[in-house]
């Protein structure tokens, strides 16, 4: 059986995914049997790599890709715990981390490499050839153009605009719509 | 016989959501019959009120519902008169309020609550429980983070940011991409 | 056979629109029969224009429309040479010119009139009835409200919102968001 962990609204997203009545835990939950497979139902990736040290040794964590979101046949990705939600395009060559969630309408154009335990955020649109580190967040409706690097645990806030990674370096972090 | 109420640009888009070949009037047409199911040709909160006044009592009015949009299963709305343009996405747990129209490209995401008569603009998006009243109108683009709530007739310009709020009750009106 | 002219990134990208191995060649190859059609694997205006000058009077230019778009029935376009990329959206009425580039994501809304060898990038939102000259450039995640016109050559940068022609006029280019 999948076992969601967390219960806020992620959880309820993910759910939808399945499309199946799954089991949804608080994120703490210890009542998973040896057979039970994960699933994240929270986005922060600090949350994440907690999950992850807990049960990643004993137990297997679950992709889940929605059925509206469309991946090019290129991609690739380290498998366990990928979340792609509805909407979502990854275009040719993209390269995705394990535990990341690219989520409802972001878009990851050709080329780009995406850390572990990243979260993409809505409407995200990340340009061709763009490298992120483990652990980055992309706010929603944020724009990284081309060619960028973002260093791992770089947080972009919503509606900001990405055009060198130096403008990021700095501060570690972009304020609203820079 | 379906007849679009309005005979400007929005109309022959919503035509092209049925496929078929459907009167087209001016808004303020009174050659309807008792049969005819009504269907708004123009976006404005106001103008639809207007129409609703006149017609609501005697007429139904039909949802439009573009066949290259999605809706998850578990979103809700009271039936008459929404409008949901292509590629358009509602996620999980969506309320949608009548005589809404989510145009063209537009997401709005897990557990929003929308009012009646609002217009969700092409390609905004609005991440997880934003709250919005009536008569709300979401510029082009325009991003609002998780958790927003704004007041009935709030307009927010193309492009904007909305981080919080109070950012908007201040002047009812965000300006151009603030 | 279809030969993809340009090696680059985008030229991959095009290859995985057929679906099937083409002949991907560098740019200026003269390595190309009679029988062959062609297929530009570059986005920008000027370099397109100059393998049309090389090859127009002698062959045709492949159009590229990604399964995975949306393009209303109502659309025209001059068929050669046009590419529209996964999750684009072409609404009612739309009319794109020869040798143009829809990007991955982007949206172009009802009766928007787009001319030659033009680039809409990654996630651009042109909204209704807006009106672009040959050759111009709009950057990733930009927004163009409704009935703006402009000028051949207009570029355009990423994250930008053009509320008027007359802001881009003086310039030709708009900044970083603005």
């Amino acid at each position: 059986m999948i076992i969601i962990l967390g219960d806020g609204a992620h959880a309820k997203v993910v759910q939808s995914v399945f499309g199946a009545p799954l089991a949804i835990h608080c994120w703490d939950s210890t009542d998973i049997s040896v057979d039970d497979e994960l699933c994240f139902g929270m986005a922060h990736p600090q949350h994440k790599r907690q999950l992850v040290e807990m049960h990643g040794s004993s137990h297997k964590f679950a992709s889940a890709i929605h059925r509206r979101s469309f991946i090019d046949d290129t991609v690739l990705w380290k498998a366990p715990g990928v979340q792609v939600m509805a909407g979502a395009i990854l275009q040719y060559g993209v390269f995705l981390g394990r535990y990341t969630l690219v989520n409802t309408g972001a878009q990851i154009d050709h080329d780009c490499v995406i850390g572990d335990y990243c979260h993409i955020g809505p409407g995200a649109i990340l340009c061709g050839n763009v490298t992120l580190g483990d652990d980055c967040v992309i706010g929603a409706g944020t724009v990284v153009v081309q060619g960028v690097s973002l260093d791992a645990g770089t947080k972009i806030s919503a509606g900001s605009l990405v055009v060198r990674q130096d403008d990021v370096r700095a501060s570690r972090r972009v304020l609203r719509g820079n």
